[in-house]
């Protein structure tokens, strides 16, 4: 049996998912733009996945843009609100320990003369909202931050954003990465005070290469994209029916989210329980993290990436080093968290989605055990 | 029955490569850049895509980005190569009748200072290669120019470009949207001489939502995208690894271009000599455009849009008015042949694939010659 807990990385597609994708690449593969039948099957799917995510976002449909995924999302909502807001401004508000696609952004908007305020973050991961009040001020254009953190589960004072705009009568817009929060925790981007939200569809449980950006009526923001008339010109090129109909799906499938976050509390207390009885273990991520995440350094003299291959080819354990989509790289989070180097070198991620168990855990833990024991610390 | 001509709008995508899409949906749904065995057992299959697309256009397999689709893959190519060359130069090289996602693109290039020429075309959407080499001078950065024009079939002296940036010594880069002619005539980009070249799988029996760029290596262009390590940082963002194999499989499938080429020539022949048959039926794509294509004026009261939509409902026959991506505006590229304005606005597209049969074009043409006799020109 394999224990998939790497749910943070990517989830497993639904069945029901899979099946719709299927339709739409079989019975329904017309260009959801052309005017004849076939087109308009494939446009009805995406209008219905459309409305399921603005359901989901308590939003209207055409606040919607459809994307490749979170990566586009956050370039495309960082880069467009720059762009548009630059007269007002030049102040960049995020934190250090966003995801790459945000950070990559801000340092290239900081190379073109953009100044950029990175908030620290304590030793676990969550950012001290004073220091959100201080940073933000009337020159500041954009703040960016994510909900949920993907190595280490801290939760952001995204909500606070909008009081400290206020409060510093900035021009900013507020951009909330909440990847690794939609479909876990309530995102309705008018409760969060947020004008730009990212979501994609591979965390929760639907395709990969298909995201969406929610854009707050009246907020303008300037496209990346050139080219035909597609998601409002906001991102032209031909729908990718399949992926939006199997995104509008794994969205139909979220269940109640009370309910999912009390069983996973559970599956998260267990392994920290458990845990907490192997000798060297450190738990890095907070008992107020999301339950979703949990990060941890293994006492062994494998790196972490040695361990995640060695758990996957000895155990059937699947869990990550940090960030899939920084592989290989030293993790910006925990250094931002100044946990000291061999605890960065040496730490994985475990990530629940609905589809854990007890068992997954069990077989985790007892795997953990095991290569401590083979392979302990020197 | 139905006839579904719509061909270059979208192609239905193999069983084969809906089934492919459906194993990685469920079986290897794994984040291709996570190291434990679901990461691998989708990283194998995105090589083996690459490797697929490589040996199809004769390239290297680090000579391929995959993209979301062909308007991403014109933009990356035409911003980033921009770009990466705007020290040497300030010219612009393209045609009237370019896909708009290039169009647009060189349009907001043109807004930022650089001077952009359009090549005209003549009355069947063909460009003149002596303009071609007068266009471009030794300021000149990029040429950007499709294979075959996605409206009328014209083919472009794409493979003149290289001798005419030679000749007047321009520090241009070439770049080649063969969005139309991949799968149907041969793309090798060292052949065409092209630095960069886009392809897209929807039009060759893949799935909608994925397509790619070549970079010829040693060639620079500056990412449109901020993230992680994927595409070799020039397109980040997870692999949307079920579309890249879905992508691999459809590639692996294109079958022997000559063989079928004669298919097509047979069906575009046979269509001509019905049409021509008819009264008041006008052909605009020449007969030596490509044989998928076939652009006509059908007189009648009605508009192209709504000849499509009569044709869909009424006999089943799916074709289109011009590009699905420019939809209900004017098309660009009959106003540049400079067709009259009754023709530009009555004329419809049929566009073959492999699957299309002699009866498809009978139901076409009988519907054509009912519609005609029920919904005359007035």
């Amino acid at each position: 049996m394999i224990a998939y807990l790497d749910n943070s990385a990517t989830t497993k597609p639904e069945k029901e998912v899979a099946d719709k994708v299927y339709e739409m690449l079989t019975d329904k593969f017309g260009n959801a733009s052309s005017f004849h039948k076939a087109g308009l099957d494939a446009m009805l799917e995406v209008k219905k996945a459309r409305e399921n995510l603005a359901k989901a976002l308590s939003c209207d449909t055409d606040e919607i843009v459809f994307t490749s995924g979170g990566t586009e999302s956050n370039n495309l909502a960082i880069l467009g609100a720059v762009e548009a807001n630059k007269r007002k401004g030049n102040r960049i508000v995020t934190t250090k320990i966003e995801h790459e696609s945000v950070l990559q952004t801000v340092d290239y908007l900081e190379t073109q003369g953009f100044e950029v305020v990175r908030l620290d973050v304590d030793k676990y991961g969550f950012v001290n909202v004073d220091d959100l009040y201080e940073a933000i001020n009337k020159d500041t254009i954009l703040v960016s931050m994510m909900y949920v953190n993907n190595e280490v589960g801290s939760i952001m004072p995204v909500k606070e954003i909008a009081k400290a705009v206020k409060r510093a009568n900035a021009p900013a817009l507020i951009h909330v990465d909440c990847v690794q929060a939609f479909g876990k925790i309530e995102v309705k981007p008018s409760k969060l005070g947020a004008d730009l939200v990212t979501v994609t569809a591979h965390k929760i449980h639907g395709p990969k290469g298909i995201g969406a950006l929610y854009i707050k009526k009246g907020v303008r923001i300037v496209p990346r994209t050139h080219g035909g008339e597609q998601e409002k010109r906001i991102r032209p090129g031909t729908e990718s029916s399949p992926l939006i109909a199997g995104f509008g799906k794994a969205v139909e499938l979220i269940p109640n989210l009370k309910k999912q976050g009390e069983k996973t509390k559970e599956l998260n207390h267990y392994l920290r329980s458990e845990l907490e009885k192997i000798d060297g273990v450190i738990i890095n991520s907070s008992v107020d993290a999301s339950d979703y995440i949990l990060n941890m350094y293994v006492p062994s003299f494998m790196t972490s990436q040695t361990v995640v291959q060695h758990l996957s080819s000895q155990y059937n354990v699947y869990v990550s080093n940090g960030s899939a989509c920084a592989k290989g790289k030293r993790s910006h989070v925990l250094t931002a968290m100044k946990l000291n180097e061999k605890i960065i070198d040496k730490s994985i991620r475990v990530s629940f989605s609905r589809d854990n168990t007890k068992e997954d855990v069990d077989q985790f833990v007892n795997a953990i055990k095991e290569t401590i024991k083979t392979h302990p610390e020197k």
